[in-house]
């Protein structure tokens, strides 16, 4: 495995890749979900690219930051493991140069749900995210389903801007509770750790109300409202039950939608989503039935 | 010479171009200045693609998309005589398909002089072509001095986004009586015509004056509006003489400098320019002497 950090380093290795190439975009600490990310690109890819980069441009001024876990001699244990053929670990000044003042922007998309909360997010995301489709040149590139919008918004930008490539979208990794795996949750203390998988019940009764027949998003929307004001440790920020594709809130949900929340817990705040997709559902996987 | 429309034609056809690709990006109506171009990447790449497309997200709703003038078939009598390779010829519905929402935006530079006067032009163009250069990959792009701001502009996008080519910018073509080549002077009508080498005329009066010991921008600035405003049928638009990378105006001129200007002729807008760098002047090149 090789461990790079400016662009003509990068440049340099990238060359000597076996194609296609597989590219996993990793904000470091890695857990179990950023594995299966790199097992996926493994399993179908000849060479497996890692970027490691806290982004700072997708970070709000009242975000976290600064207090972002960090961990990159575990990181690169972890994904030589893993079989990882490249990381790349570019610093700020590399990614953001002085004088930098370039955006990629999507419209639509970006606008509801973790956009409408967190302003400019997307417009972080997706400029990186194009900077690292150009610097690697990948022909895969895996996300999780972890962050849906983030998907809806990365392939949208693929498909708008022509990238050459194909976005794969890897199942949510679950941890034995229910909890979704995220570096997040290291902020938790126990007693929120313990209140967390309230975000996994909320959906999951969703989905029961779902496949007892009620097809009124505004009920369901209400369940899973029921479900989390019910843990006085969770403080709601959304529901939405919306198309999974252009992202507009259902009236009526048939055979696609995508269930999604945000909660804090305390000061930490944590999102999760199942997908309704031609009517068969999509939860994720818990670590011990994923193989990672 | 292959000619393509849709982007999976375009990406056949490009494996089959040996590299380093050179890339012409056009609008079609081809002259002079547009075959100078293929001459420069002609001369450097075992490959040249050009492609043709009038980009309507560059115009404002009051510009000229629709009478923008058009003539494919002699465009592409006059590139095959120049020896492109390949040529693609997208239309509005392959670039801007249903749904489209991702724009590129530089921000700094876009800002003054067109961008002042063209609200969303540059946006538009950097836009389209971050999408030529996704859809194409070349290793060299070429552009004309004549839009000089435009080349600022892509430089910026170029090195903010990590696009992995070099960006050549190739002299401005003049008609004999110094007028700049332009698709858009075939609005003019004869008396406009006749008029229309002011600009030059006055580009090379604070030349003169430069050359003569004068430093002070603003002085500068002065013989040029002087100039222009001798001439009845043009109305100014604005004249600057900026720093050549930055675009902010300067107050003394060093031996790096942007003299620019934007007039109407009628309802026909025109731009020009010189370029002073290190103490050299770059005022392109009259069609005799410039070998296209």
């Amino acid at each position: 495995m090789e461990t790079v950090t400016t662009l003509e380093e990068l440049r340099i290795a990238r060359q000597k890749l076996r194609e296609p190439v597989g590219l996993v975009p990793t904000m470091g600490f890695l857990h179990q979900g950023h594995l299966s990310l790199v097992q996926h690109a493994r399993s179908e890819c000849p060479a497996v690219a890692v970027s490691i980069f806290v982004n700072p441009t997708q970070f709000g001024p009242h975000e976290d930051l600064d207090a972002y876990p960090r961990d990159l001699e575990k990181d690169l244990i972890m994904l030589e493991d893993a079989g990882v053929d490249l990381v790349w670990t570019p610093t700020p000044e590399i990614m953001y140069p002085k004088g930098f003042q370039t955006w990629v922007q999507v419209d639509k998309v970006s606008k509801p749900l973790e956009g409408t909360r967190r302003p400019g997010h997307f417009r972080g995301v997706v400029t990186v995210v194009a900077k690292l489709f150009n610097a690697v040149l990948p022909q895969r590139a895996y996300f999780g389903q972890k962050d849906a919008q983030q998907v809806v918004v990365i392939r949208q930008m693929v498909r708008d801007l022509n990238f050459h490539l194909k976005v794969v979208v890897c199942p949510l990794i679950r941890e034995e509770d229910g909890l979704a795996m995220s570096s997040r949750n290291s902020y938790l203390d126990s007693e929120q750790r313990q209140a967390a998988p309230v975000l996994f019940r909320a959906l999951n009764t969703a989905k029961e109300v779902y496949k007892a027949g009620e097809r009124q998003a505004e009920k369901l929307r209400k369940v899973m409202i029921a479900e989390i004001e019910a843990e006085p440790l969770v403080k709601l920020q959304y529901v939405s039950v919306a198309h999974p594709d252009t992202l507009d809130e259902l009236d009526q949900v048939d055979r696609d939608a995508l269930f999604s929340m945000a909660v804090y817990l305390g000061s930490t705040r944590l999102i999760d989503n199942f997908l309704l997709r031609e009517g068969e559902w999509q939860t994720g996987q818990k670590i011990s039935d994923a193989k990672v």
